[in-house]
Parts: structure tokens; sequence; C-alpha cells
């Protein structure tokens, strides 16, 4: 069947950076991309959790054999030292990147949603440095590996936004903020690269039940519970599913902006609960 | 391979109409459909040029064989007289309808692109009561299907907008409007049917070469060529399988809005041109 | 003072149309040019209810005396006629218009708020041909003699849009749709002027409280009142100064979009009340 | 006459902060502060560069007496520690505020226009923490004296954004998005202070002439010209007058995003050039 294989065909070969895979929508993408291309392929998982990058390998190994190399490195994607030499300590046969998916993303210490004035001056800065200053130089860092290739260069950036960095939200300045600075920098960069054929690709989520950030979020299972309480969220999966379609369509075909919800909500603020 | 083999399934069975399926894109809509899911599927194709319509139920039929029924129909969506008996009109094993591909487009009788305050009253005319009104209501003629179904109803409605509709352009005035008329309706819609499984699905391209609309939008083929020098567009194929894609996720996804640009392009505006 | 007496110094002399000028904001707007500029000025005050109209001119003539010449025309802008003969019938020393206001508006005989599919062909019509069509044909009918004058042209273009047309929301999505064309069109139009002196100025109002347009909406005023209990909506006032507040800029300076809202509202669906 | 009397008016008394006054918009803005209110009002005007504080209180001085008192205060935004200290280290005279500007804004190192991956990571830290970051803890410092007041709290909070947070451009990525982030920022803001009087007011410009940022920005003043050359940009007080019509609005009106352009320019990269 011609979509399905054509889109195995060009992911074949492919060096693929996904930053964030130590949980979420990251882990759920890694593995996509090793199903729908598992003869041939290699992963690097970055993340701070080195163990659960580990145990992403492993699972991985298990479910697709040996075509899937994966390569779990140690990443702090606010820390811009650690970027900088992120790609020149990766082994030789790793370097030669093809797509880098910017999904690291901290919501810093906050605890239940937090509004102006009381928002702290560290949560300020984790969720500037890591969601959007941390994109910006990991893009900085991979770029320069598309440019070296013909026709002014190829390769895909693809930056998970969310729908928060579309419309802002009462108790999300902040996150709102960051991610609307990430849809700006991807439509800035996609023009910066019109005479390429590096592709710039923004994806942006509605509600996603992602089992490590509700702990995060909202402090305890109990309260993440309420929240998604007579709703049904989009999985991490049906969020990967779109991403490796993306990186799969035609050299071509540049998927810009996709904005994806679960049946029950429309906006932010929109859903609709099932009693 | 479970995305691909996932979306077959999900697809089977389903009937599909698509609007202005006698050319370019909504043509190899049909075809994208017909080829993913080819055992069990019902397609309505509609337009105005009903012997395109049938030379489309006959290449489907050589592709994919007896498993597709192709049911052509003649159709101007900017009559609202003819919207409305479309439905009755349809054969009873067609009229359950499950997705809808908003698709018809009449650029009116313009040649070249004009400006305020030169557009005339019948052309403002056209680009509205058919991409705009014409899409209201074929809206409006298939959603007490879908609404008659459980959990508030359930079915698919693909709006084929344009990034005309996100950036106006100059010489683009009442296309980009009737465009941006279309997204509007696409987002409130989706909210009006936020307690339902109703999916509302825009699907914004930039430049799409599609033969028949070339030659009617730049007079003849010399000037459309001019348009298209040293850029390569996008094809109706890519589009089609944006579409198929979208309609073909779980029913909890919704790919609400997409935006698709060939690789050159970076805004309605912006295009690099290879010398 | 330099702000204030600089813009009725640029205001004197001006001719103004001003569409459905015989309630609310169009109302109010009239009145508010005339006391900025009460020695010299034109008004050219249109809509189908000539009485009113008449009524407008007298209160005017009371309030800032002759120095406000005002000639109100029947007008129904959605009939391309009655717009097409609107200009070569105006009196000659009304026919150099330097601003024109688009504000008409008809709801349709919308009683309460449609929802798709229960929205009727005739109120859609009514929708976009009023708001939409009958704001561009009026453009058009208006922009020759803007563009006969030196550099390209010059003259202001004001057109009254809504936050409607920034953010859909459920039960409007017709209003929706067609402000969100209107706003499309201004910002092509824009573009298309840019070697002109012709400003196109988009101006976006929250809730106003305009008393007719609540008992044409909500069918009776107890209906209405419920409709704003525990909130204070703008008035037309607010939003007659903010129209002359763009017009009254330095010629170099384009307000191009300006949205308003009432303290207690922030979005076409968030407002809050007071108990 | 009622709209600038009533301003006036409204106006008197208030004490107003205002960022980065010591040259451009920030400086006009204190200067039309003073002339729209000359006989009773306070201005802070904070930015590094004391010296031309002092010169701008002592021209303000001149123009209108002593009604105006002008506080000078040597303040860098992008430090989170001076940001907290700023308030308590008024004098008590000055504490009560009621206008904020945050209107301070630093390049960064840039000369010219710098490229993806070709960003210093110090450029894009002065970006974020100065437009960005130092915008929104100025925001938490102010607003726990407005929520003081009565009915949930009262006072202005007035960003200074700019097109470019609307519509990214190339060779602008992270100016853009640090002024998107600016815009999504305003947007939760005021809806998380809908139940009070607190109004947030955003203001976006397009191209203004502001002589010490064109030398900042372009390097020298031959290479500024070549920016400028058959432009007519805005001028900073063509923004200030804007900036206090917002600000001089009664209270219940909320201005709340307003985006001006000079004549001859429709977007960030639209520009018309007079030969
Ligand atoms: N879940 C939703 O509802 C939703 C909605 C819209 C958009 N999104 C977006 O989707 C993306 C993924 O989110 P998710 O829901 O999958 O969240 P998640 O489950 O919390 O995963 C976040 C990932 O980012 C990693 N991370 C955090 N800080 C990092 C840092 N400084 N350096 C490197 N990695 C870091 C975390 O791993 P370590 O802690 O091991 O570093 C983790 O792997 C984010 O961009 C998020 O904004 C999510
Ligand atoms: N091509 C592009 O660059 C591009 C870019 C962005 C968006 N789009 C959108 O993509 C959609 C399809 O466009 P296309 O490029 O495929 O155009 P196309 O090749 O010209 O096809 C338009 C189709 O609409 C049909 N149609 C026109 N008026 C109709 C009416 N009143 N009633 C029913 N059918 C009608 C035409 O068939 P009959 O004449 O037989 O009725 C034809 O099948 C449109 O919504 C368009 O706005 C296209
Ligand atoms: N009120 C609000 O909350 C609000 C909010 C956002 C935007 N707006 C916009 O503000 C503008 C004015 O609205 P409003 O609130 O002042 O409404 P309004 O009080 O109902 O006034 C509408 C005016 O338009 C005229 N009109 C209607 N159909 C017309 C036609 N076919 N030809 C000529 N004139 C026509 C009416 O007069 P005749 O019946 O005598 O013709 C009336 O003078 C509209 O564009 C509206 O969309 C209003
Ligand atoms: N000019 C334009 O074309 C344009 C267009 C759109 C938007 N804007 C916006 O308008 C605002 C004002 O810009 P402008 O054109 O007037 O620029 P400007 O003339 O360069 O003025 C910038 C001001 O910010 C101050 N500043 C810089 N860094 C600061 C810091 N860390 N802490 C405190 N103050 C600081 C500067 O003073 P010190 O150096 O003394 O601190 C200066 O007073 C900015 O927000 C800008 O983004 C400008």
């Amino acid at each position: 069947r011609t979509m399905a294989t054509a889109m195995v065909k060009r992911l074949e070969g492919k060096t693929i950076v996904i930053t964030g895979a130590s949980s979420g929508i990251g882990w759920s993408t890694a593995k996509e991309f090793a199903r729908t291309s598992p003869k041939n392929l290699k992963l690097i998982v970055a993340a701070r959790r080195v163990g659960q990058l580990d145990r992403l390998a492993q699972e991985i190994k298990e479910e697709v054999g040996d075509g899937v190399k994966v390569l779990p490195v140690k990443l702090d994607v606010s820390n811009p030292e650690e970027v900088k030499s992120f790609i020149p300590c990766l082994p030789a046969e790793f370097q030669d990147i093809d797509i880098l998916v910017n999904n690291a993303y901290d919501s810093g210490l906050v605890k239940g949603v937090a509004k102006s004035p009381d928002i702290t001056a560290e949560d300020i800065n984790i969720m500037f440095s890591t969601n959007t200053i941390g994109l910006i130089n990991m893009t900085q860092a991979i770029l320069p590996i598309f440019k070296k290739r013909d026709q002014g260069g190829r390769g895909d950036i693809i930056n998970i936004g969310s729908i928060a960095g579309r419309e802002a939200y009462p108790g999300g300045s902040v996150y709102c903020a960051a991610k609307a600075a990430v849809r700006s920098f991807s439509d800035a960069l996609r023009k910066e690269l019109i005479a390429t054929r590096v592709r710039v690709i923004e994806i942006d989520p509605g509600q996603v039940e992602t089992e490590f950030s509700i702990v995060r979020f909202y402090g305890d299972k109990s309260q993440a519970d309420a929240v998604y309480s007579g709703c049904e969220p989009l999985t991490p999966d049906d969020i990967a599913e779109v991403i490796v379609f993306a990186a799969g369509r035609r050299e071509n075909v540049v998927v810009a902006d996709t904005m994806i919800f679960p049946n029950h909500q429309a906006s932010p603020t929109l859903l609709h609960r099932q009693s």
C-alpha cells in the first residue's frame, strides 16, 4: 500500500534525536519511529533520567529487535553547555542526524496552576530555559549538520508546542508564553530556511494523559484523576503517530503546523465532561 | 504494522462524501480513500461536471476493483436548493454518511488576480456562495445524520481551507476572506459539537498544483507555468494523504487543524524560486 | 494641548460616510465626529430607517450647530445595486469622501443564538450579504474617490469587526465567520494599498450595549437584561471615541487593528458576572 | 470638549511607572503623559542610564512646570533582584502606582540581523530576560499594589509588544519569539484578572524610528539610514499618544490590543519604498 509503505521507505536509515524521551510523548515517539521503520534506524533518546532511557532502549529492542539502534544520552536542555557538547560527544555513527524532535519540557516546581503575581522567579526561569531557550539551543546545535547537506541543507526539526501557545488561558500565563514563543520561533525558522530542504514542523497537542507529567503537575494521582474525570484525553501514542506521519511525508511536503484535540476538547478551557 | 493497519480497519465500511471531486484535491482524495480501504467503502463523489466524476469512478474501479462503490452525483454547492435535496435524493444504501469532505471551490470568473476596487460583484458572490456558504449548507445538510448516532452523534466534517484563510495577501482579498470565514466556522462548529463524537477537521494547504484550477485561474497554461516556475508545488495526492490520515485516526483523536506547505514556501507570499 | 487640538485640526473639513448610523455604534460615531470637529464637517449617515437618521441629524444640529452638515441617506448595504448608485446619487458637495466607516450590520432574523444545523439559509445570506459582502461593496464604491488623490490616493476605511472575528464561539458560527472574513479583507486591502496613503483601520469591540440590537437580537428587553445581568458592557460612545481617535491620527499613523473589551470580559465567552 | 477633557480628568493624580524611559518610546510616553495631565502627576522613569533619565526629568520640568513630579530610577529589568527591590526602595509618596508601562527592551549585542544557527547564547538570554521575563517580573512586582484596591483591584498594565510578536519573520526569530511570549502573557493575565478592575493593555507598533535603537541595532547611523530609506517610519510620539489614549479611557474600557503601522507598512516584511 502506497501511503504506508512509502513512509516506511522514507524513514529507513534515518538518525533521529528525541529530547524528553524518558516519558510521555517523547517515549511514545521513540517507539512509534521504531515500529514504523524497524529494520534500519538510529534513535538518540535524551533526557535527564538515564535509567528511564535505558528501560526505553530495552523495550524497543524487545519489541522490534536489533534493526533499531537506540542510544540513551543524559541531557539537560536547559543547560546551554550540555547542549553545546551534545553533538561532539555522540559516537561518530550517530552524528549524522536527520530528524530532531524538540519535545523536552519542564513545568517547573509548580504544584497546581499558578497565577500572577504568585509565580516564582525560579519557575519562570525553568519554564523559559527548558521549553523555549532549550529548544532554540538544540535547534542551533543541530542545524549546522543539516546545512552541510546539498540543496541548501536537509533534515527535519519537529517542535512540540501546545494549544497553550495558540490561546492563552488563566492560570497558564508563563507556560502559554513559553509555548507561544516556540510557535513564533518555528515560523521564523521555517522562513529563514526557505531556500533549503530543511523542514520545520510544529505539532500542538491538546490534553494528553502522560502519567509522569500528571503526577508532577498536579502533585498527586488523586488530584490528577480529578482533572481528567469525565474526560478522555489523548494518549502519547496518538501524538507520536502524528509526529511520525509528518516525518514520513515526501521531502517536499512540510506539515508545518498541526493542532490535535481529544474529542471532548475544543480549546484550552473548553472541555466537555461526561457525568 | 499498527498505525497503517489500524487506519485501514477504522475506515472500513465508511460512506464518504467528497465535494469538488471532479478534479484536483477532491479527485485525489477519492482515490486515496479507495486505495487505503479497497475492500469495503462507499464514495459519493460530487461536482458539476458529471462526466469527470464518471471517469473517476471508472479509474477507481480499475485500480482497486469492486470493493469500493463509487456514486457520482451532479451537485452545485452554491445552490441551496440542490444542497437541500442532495441527501434525500441519494440511494438509500448511500445515505448513512460517515465523512464529509468539504472541498468544492470556485474562484469565480477571475482571470489573474484581482484587487479592490476592481473585483466584480459576480466574482464576490461566487466566491462566498461556493466556498463559504456552500460549505456551511453542506455541513448543515449532513449534520442531522451524524447527530442521530449515539453519544451525541458521530462522523467527520473535513473542511479544506487554505493558508489564505490564515494570512491575507494583496490580490487575494475576497478569496482570503472566504477562507478565513471557513476557518472560523470550523472552529465554532467544533465547539458546538463538543459533547458529541463528531470531529471537525480543517486542512489548510499552501501551493498545490491542480491542473484544472491552474488553467481556470491563470487563463492559460503558459501563464500558469510562469507562476510555478522555479517552484515545486505540492501535489493533490500530498493533501489527499493528509485528509485520509486525519480521517483514519482513533475516534478520540481530532486532527483539528493542519497547515501544509511545499518546501519552498513559508507563507502565502514567501516563496523561494530556484533560478 | 497638542494631542487633542491636533486631532481637531486634522478632522476639519472632512466628509465622512457612516453606514448603520440609525442606531448603536454608528449613531454614536456620527455624534462623536460632530463633537470633535463641530465647526466644519460633512457627515453622510446611511441606514434603512431614514426616520431615525433624520432624528440623528436633528440632534447633532441641536448639539453643535450648523458647522456640521448632516446628510441622511436611505441605504441597504446588502443590495449591490443600491451600493452602486450610492455615490453618484449624492449631492455634489458630499461626494468628495474622506472617511468611510463600515459599521452596518444585520444579525438576520435570528432570535436567540442559533447553532448548526438549525441556522436558516435566509439568516446565513443576510449575515454574509450585509456584514461581509455589503462592506466589501461599499469599500469598492468609495475607493475610486480615494485613489484619485495624490501619492497613490488618500482616505480612511474604518471597518467595524468584532472579537467574534478573532475567536469563534459556540452559537456564533455564522456571525463569527462573517466577521473573520471582514478582518481578513481588511488585512488584504491594507496590503494592496501599501503604496498609497489610504489607511485601512479595523476596530473589534467586545460586548457593547446597543439598545436596538439588544431588542432585535434577544427578542425582548427582559431577555436582553438577563444577558447583561451582572455585567457592565461597553457603550456605543466608548467605541465611537476609539473610531474618532484612529481617524484623527497623523496621516502616517495607521491604527490598523484595535480590540476593545469591557473590564469584565476577556474573550467572547469569558465574562465575569457580579452576583 | 468631552473626549479630551474627560481624559485629562481621568489621568489627574496618577502615579505612573515607565520602564525603558531613557530613550525612544519610553521617553516620549513620559512626555506625553506630562503634557496631557500637566497639573498633577507622578512619573517614575526607569532605565539603566540614569543620566538620560535626569535629562528627561529636566525637559519635562521645563515644558510643563512643577505639576508633574518626575522620579528617575536606575533599574535593570533583566535583573530579578533589582526588580524585587524596586517598589520597596521608592519614596513612600511614589509607591501607590496606578499605571505600569512595560516598555524596556534590549536587542542584545546583535549587530545587524542574526539567523539561526548563528544567534549567540548571550543574545538569546538578553532577549528573553529583558523583553519577556523582565516584563513578567515587573508585572508581578506591581500587581500586589493594584490588588489591594477595591473591586478586586485596579490599575493599568500596558505592555509594549511588537508586530514581530504577531507575525514571525526571517532574521527575527528570537525577537519575534520574545514578543509572542509577551502577547500571550498579556492575554492570559487579562483573563486571570477578569474579576478585577485591572486593565491589561497590549500595544504592538510596527516600524518606529527611535534614534538610540537604530544605532544600537544596525551598528551605525549610515546602516540605519539605509533601512529607513524611502520609508517614513512612525515616531515615538505616535506610539506615546496611543499609550496615553488607552490609559485615559473610562475605567470600564479596556483597549486590550492595538497594532499600529506607518502608512507604508502592512506586515513586518511588507514595506513600500519610495524611490
Ligand atoms: N501532556 C499534555 O497534555 C501536553 C499538551 C500539550 C503539549 N504537550 C507538550 O508535549 C511535550 C512532552 O510532554 P509530555 O506530556 O510527554 O511530558 P512528560 O511526560 O512530563 O515528559 C517530559 C519529558 O521532558 C523531559 N525533560 C524535562 N526537563 C528536561 C530537561 N531540562 N532536559 C531534558 N529533558 C527534560 C523529561 O525527562 P527527565 O525528567 O528525565 O529529564 C520527560 O522525558 C512537551 O513539550 C509538552 O509541552 C503536552
Ligand atoms: N490548489 C491550491 O493551490 C490550493 C491551495 C489551498 C487550498 N486549496 C483548496 O483546495 C480545495 C480544492 O481545490 P483544487 O485546487 O483541487 O481546485 P480544482 O482542481 O479547481 O477543483 C475544484 C473542484 O471544485 C468543484 N467545484 C467548483 N465549483 C463547484 C460548485 N459550485 N459545486 C460543486 N463543485 C464545485 C470543481 O468541479 P466542477 O467544476 O465540476 O463543479 C472541482 O472539482 C479548494 O477548497 C481550494 O480552496 C487549493
Ligand atoms: N453591539 C455589540 O456588542 C457589538 C460587538 C462587536 C461588534 N459590533 C459591531 O458593531 C457594529 C454596529 O453594531 P451595533 O451594535 O451598533 O448594532 P445596531 O445598534 O443593531 O446597529 C446596526 C445598524 O446597522 C444598520 N443596518 C442593518 N442592516 C443594514 C443594511 N442592510 N444596510 C444598511 N444599514 C443596515 C441598522 O439600521 P437600519 O435597521 O435602519 O438599517 C443599524 O443602524 C456592527 O458591525 C457590529 O457587528 C457590535
Ligand atoms: N522601534 C521600533 O521599531 C519598535 C517596533 C515595535 C516595538 N517596539 C518596542 O517598543 C519598546 C521601546 O523600544 P524603543 O524603540 O523605544 O527602543 P529604544 O529607543 O532602544 O529604548 C529602549 C529602552 O529600554 C531601556 N532598556 C534596555 N534594556 C533595559 C534593561 N535591562 N532594564 C531597563 N531598561 C532597559 C533602554 O535604556 P537603558 O539602555 O538606559 O537601560 C531604553 O530606554 C520596546 O519594547 C520595543 O520592543 C519598538
